[in-house]
C-alpha cells in the first residue's frame, strides 16, 4: 500500500472525474493534495476523449442529470476501449430508480475496476432496497455478502465505506479500522475516496490493493487532521493538509488492518 | 427557538436542496454542521421522488437552467402532494425576468412554508423592480410591507435577510439583530440560510418560528466565528465549526430580538 | 496597478462569471475578498441580460456542456453589444476539439478584453497542439510568441500564467515573478485569476494593466498566504484572507516585475 501511494505521487496520474457538483471542488483538492491530477469534463462531446487520455476515470452519480448521464456512458465505453480503469460511486442508488438503472447499465456496458459506496448503496446495487438518500442505514459488515457478489459478477474490487471499511475482490477480504467520526460531517469525503480509488487504479493493476491504499490514505489522514480540528470546518481544511503531508511510510505504520 | 434547534439535531431531517452550483458544497456543510442531512438531486427524473422522502425541500434559483427548472417544478409539486414543506430562495429575482416568472409559477403551483431572500428580492417578488444581481440595494425594513403581502398571499413565513433580519408571517413580525459584516463577504451564507430554514420547517409546523430559529442559528454562529477569524477565508471555516458547537441554550442567550 | 486595485474596491463591479462548477465557490469568494461582486448565471434565457448589467464578464470553459455553451455565446454577444469587456479562460483547449472550436467561435464573435490561460492553452489557442487536460506542459515564456499573435489578432491582452507570469498586448510585454508553488495544488486558483482579470477590466480600459493588476494581486496574496499555511488546505483559506487584507500600497511594494 505504501508503494501505491508512492507511485501516485511520482506519476501524478490524470484522473477524469464525472462527479457531482456538490463535491467537485473538494474532490479536486483531495486529488491534488494526494499527488494526482484531477480533470472534470461533463459534456458528452468531450468525456470520451478525456477518458481515453486519463489514468483512471471516476463516475459518481450524485447529481447526474439527462445532460451528464450520456457523458458518463461515453466515458465508461471509451475508458474500457482504451484499457483505462473506471470506478463507480453509486451515490443514492436504491431509493432512486432512475440512477439505479443507470448504474446497472454502466456496470453491464464495461466492468469497472472498483465500486465504492456505503453499505446501503452496495446492498441496493446488489439487488437490495437501499438507504435514505446519501446516508447509509446499514453497517459495512452487513454488506459484505453483497460486496462479494458484485465483485465476482464484475471481476472488480468493492469498497464498502463506514466506521470500519470492508473491501473485497470476491475472494480476499480486507477490513480497515482507521478514520474519524468527523468524516461523516463533511460533504464529499466519501465521494473523494471514490476519486482516490480511481487515482490508485491508475498506478496498480490490483484493484483491491488500489481501493485499500486509497481508503487507508484518506482515513489515516483523517485521524491526523482530527488532532488539529475544532469542528467539521477546520477538519475539512486540515484533511487536505494531512493528505499532502502523509508519507507512504507513516501511512503504513498507522494502518489498522483487521 | 432553542427547542427547534434541539429537535433539528435529534431528528436530523433529510433536506432536499435544489440549489445553485456556487453554494452547493458550503450549503451541504452548513446543514451537516447544524445537524441536518443534506441531499441534492437535480434531475427531473428523481427530484420528485426525493422530495416525497425529504423532511423539507429547498428551491434556490441561483443557477437555474432549462435542465433544472423542470426538476424544481416536480419537486415542489411532489413535496406539496406528500405534505412536505418547501422553501423558496428567489436569488436575483427582479432584474432577470425568466427566473422571476419561474418563481411566481412555483409559488402558484403550491404555497411554500417560507420564502427567504434579501430585501431587493422580496420587493421584486411582490411586484417591485429588484436589485443588482444577487446584491440587495434595499434595507430589510424597506421590504417589510412586501414581505407581509407575500406572507398573507401564500400563507407562509417570509424572511428578509440583511444587517438586521426582518421576518413575518403576515401577522407577527420578528426582528433579529445578530450577525456580522463578514457574512456578506462569503458566498453562500444567504443561500445556506435558506437551506437551514428548510431544515427547521421539517421539525416545526410554525414556519415563522422555523425561519427565525434558522436565522438566529446562522447569525449567532457568525458572531462566534468572527471572534476567531482573520478575514473571510478563516471566517467561512470558523462558521461551520461555530454552527456545530452552538448549543440551543447558548443560542437562546445570545439572540438579539428586537 | 495599485490604482486599479483601489478602484476595484471602491466601485465593487458586478462580475458575471460563466465558469466551471469545480471552481465556482472559490471564484466567488476570491472576487468578494478582492472587492468585486460576483454573479453566476448559466441559463441561455438570462446570461445575456446579466452580461449587459455587468462591469465585466468571464467565460471559463472548464465544464462547458451543450446547456451552458449557448449561454456563453449570448453572454459574449450581449456584453460586446453593451460595450462590456469580456475575458476568456480557455481551460483545457487543445486536446479537446469541441471546446477548442467553441473558444475560436467566441473569439471571432466579439473580441475579448483579455485571454488568460496556461502556456499549453495559449499555444493551443494560437494553433498549437495543447497540453494534458488542465495542466500546462509548457513554460509561460514558450508561449510568448503565441500570446503576442493572439493579442494582435483580437486587439486584447493575453496573460500566460505559470511560475513566472508573462503578459502582453501584442506590443508591450510584462513579466511577474510573484507567486508560490502551493497555487498549483489548489483547484481554481488559475480560474479565479481569470475572474479577477474580468473584474479589473471593469475598472480600467487598459486591458494589459487590468490583467497585470489582477495577476499581481493574486500572486502577492499567495506569497503572504504561504507564510501562514501548513499545506494546500490552509493555504486556500489563507489566500482568501490575504486577498482581503492586501492594500494597494503593499501590493505595489511587493511586485516583482521583470
Amino acid at each position: 500500500m505504501a508503494d501505491v501511494i508512492a507511485s501516485l505521487r511520482t506519476s501524478a496520474p490524470l484522473v477524469h472525474c464525472l462527479t457531482n457538483v456538490v463535491v467537485s471542488q473538494f474532490t479536486a483538492n483531495v486529488l491534488l493534495a494526494a499527488g494526482a491530477a484531477p480533470a472534470m469534463v461533463h459534456s458528452v462531446e468531450e468525456a470520451g476523449a478525456l477518458a481515453r487520455m486519463a489514468g483512471g476515470v471516476l463516475v459518481n452519480l450524485g447529481t447526474v442529470t439527462s445532460v451528464t448521464a450520456p457523458a458518463m456512458r461515453v466515458a465508461v465505453t471509451e475508458a474500457a476501449g482504451a484499457g483505462r480503469p473506471w470506478v463507480l460511486d453509486p451515490v443514492a442508488v436504491g431509493p432512486l430508480p432512475w440512477r439505479t438503472e443507470l448504474a446497472h447499465e454502466l456496470l453491464e456496458s464495461a466492468p469497472p475496476a472498483a465500486v465504492r459506496g456505503n453499505a446501503s448503496e452496495i446492498l441496493a446495487l446488489d439487488g437490495g432496497t437501499g438507504g435514505r438518500g446519501v446516508d447509509s442505514t446499514d453497517a459495512p459488515e452487513a454488506a459484505l455478502a453483497a460486496a462479494g457478489s458484485l465483485a465476482r459478477r464484475y471481476g472488480c474490487a468493492v469498497a464498502v465505506s463506514g466506521p470500519q471499511d470492508v473491501l473485497t475482490d470476491g475472494t480476499r477480504v480486507v477490513r480497515l479500522a482507521n478514520g474519524h467520526p468527523l468524516l461523516a460531517l463533511v460533504t464529499g469525503t466519501g465521494c473523494s475516496l471514490g476519486a482516490l480509488v480511481a487515482a490508485c487504479t491508475a498506478v496498480t493493476g490490483d484493484a483491491l490493493l488500489a481501493a485499500t491504499a486509497a481508503t487507508g490514505l484518506l482515513t489515516v489522514a483523517a485521524e491526523n487532521a482530527a488532532t488539529r480540528s475544532a469542528g467539521p470546518g477546520t477538519f475539512a481544511v486540515a484533511l487536505i493538509d494531512a493528505l499532502y503531508e502523509l508519507s507512504p511510510e507513516r501511512l503504513a505504520e498507522a494502518l489498522d488492518l483487521r
